[in-house]
């Protein structure tokens, strides 16, 4: 089924413990589209760069199947940057440079052949522009997913919750999931969240899993214990890329199939982890990522025929 | 299969955002005993309290099926007591009073009838009073399981060592085991550890469940995403005796089995933080905990036949 992504395409320096980078490419749609093409080739990419941007990264989507026509190239401009250093535990970081640049005044155009997707992706975005997205399209996708972050919900939460309301599954961190709800259980915060509009809720905590919320169902995947978390950035959206794609690959919303959904998003984000940047990301295959679930599938499996007497 | 459980027994008092007690029972044996007499109706106790601790808990423990021939009453003493008060998060916690009493001088005599007993479960004590249990056994027990903490690392890290080396199973919260190994990955870290001598290592993380290590094997159990984490209080405990009980009363001691211990141990841990100390621990029957059970299964079973293409 056809998926459509929109967000970020952009720069990322990076530091972490293990290094640091020069100006790689990064960008939520960069990773969310590059992993889902490990699941269908019907992947269209909405996004914005400057002409600063490397050709041969649009090529290397291309050649995963990506289609880039919705990716605007701004003349003279520059595409968005992002700088940041990870502490020790990995799970904290300092933002060092933010630079909207082509970001700041983005203008989702949906090129005409990309009308009619079933899947749209919203990356983190200003939730006014992940909104026009829904607004241009001709007919509603059969399934909307959108990521955000604290940051929205500190300058415009009455645009979030707009949007909020338009979309099916909504995709946030434990500490977010907190600051948007204003409840400390991610038990109740996962009831006022789909009150506000999306029926599932993925809450991702980083090495600690994710859990899927639906109702009064909820699904718990585990993140793959690793001897090194090399760099976590985009892990989150490589999470994504794989709930996604795996769902437009099988064509199957059930509660039932997005928990394998999940487990896929968590098997492309323990790659992800591997490498800096998208590096890990782009020489994947089928064989390496069924051996990847085979270790999801071991890892959580257990027996138990009776219970307690 | 027969079962000697070593560890305080003792006075908390404890607060959290949702309330504070006065003195209340607690103390590792108190909730690993309890818990185990859940599993196997032959549990035996050796620990000491003041002749200030209620006869009430100790005929509660007989009446559970657990004997406490082997708990000394020191006369004209005082039970050990701990206060602390937990923060929000109830991830941590400060320690507000800690009097040792009858645990300064602890002398872990085995009564004759407790010898020969097949499962072993040290609760956090003196290093060396673990030490001096297994030494005091005729005959070594088929399985041992000890639990520490952070403090006998700082104080007493050679006999902690010399204890580790004695055991076979070790349960330790995650910065415990960092602490212990000095590696900030807990795959590392879990390498390290069963070097120095046990060959099973359970990672406790809270909230965020436990991994069991053995070798290249790795198992990972979520805990139960709860609505309110009323007290945690012995729930690292109540992991343990869910952990060991099952153990003795399946008899099996292999990695798989030891998988089942563990989510028995976490459906127990789920248990104990509803309600303030042990109070929740002593009315629950077999009904419920399948029912608990189940509820573990659910939360992280998922059906992928085919892996992708």
């Amino acid at each position: 089924m056809s998926l459509l992504v929109v967000g970020s395409v952009a720069f990322d320096a990076i530091e972490t413990p293990f290094g640091k980078t020069d100006k790689i490419v990064g960008g939520a749609a960069s990773y969310i589209s590059l992993c889902a093409s490990y699941f269908t080739k019907n992947v269209n990419l909405v996004g914005v760069v400057g002409d600063d941007f490397p050709h041969e990264f649009i090529s290397h989507l291309n050649n995963h199947g990506v289609d880039t026509e919705g990716l605007q190239i701004k003349k003279g401009e520059k595409s968005f940057f992002w700088s940041g250093k990870y502490h020790t535990d990995m799970n904290s970081r300092d933002t060092l440079i933010t630079e909207l640049n082509v970001l700041g005044d983005f203008d989702p155009i949906i090129p005409d052949s990309y009308q009619n997707c079933q899947y749209l992706m919203l990356g983190n975005l200003t939730p006014k522009v992940q909104q026009t997205v829904i607004e241009r399209l001709t007919t509603r996708p059969k399934l909307i997913v959108m990521d955000t972050m604290n940051f929205w919900m500190e300058i415009a939460m009455d645009d979030l919750k707009k949007t909020l309301s338009m979309v099916d599954v909504l995709t946030i961190n434990d500490e977010e999931a907190r600051q948007l709800s204003g409840e400390y259980s991610l038990v109740k915060a996962a009831v006022k969240i789909q009150e506000m509009g999306p029926k599932y809720l993925i809450i991702k905590k980083g090495e600690n899993g994710a859990l899927l919320f639906h109702g009064k169902e909820v699904f718990f995947a585990p993140a793959l214990p690793l001897e090194e978390v090399f760099d976590p950035t985009g892990a989150g959206d490589t999470f994504a890329g794989g709930f996604i794609g795996y769902l437009a690959k099988t064509d199957d919303i059930s509660f039932e199939n997005m928990k394998n959904a999940v487990i896929y998003g968590s098997a492309m984000a323990s790659f992800c982890v591997e490498k800096f940047g998208t590096e890990r990301l782009v020489d994947l295959n089928e064989n390496v990522l069924s051996q990847r679930i085979e270790v999801f599938k071991k890892l959580v499996h257990f027996n138990l025929t009776e219970t307690n007497s």
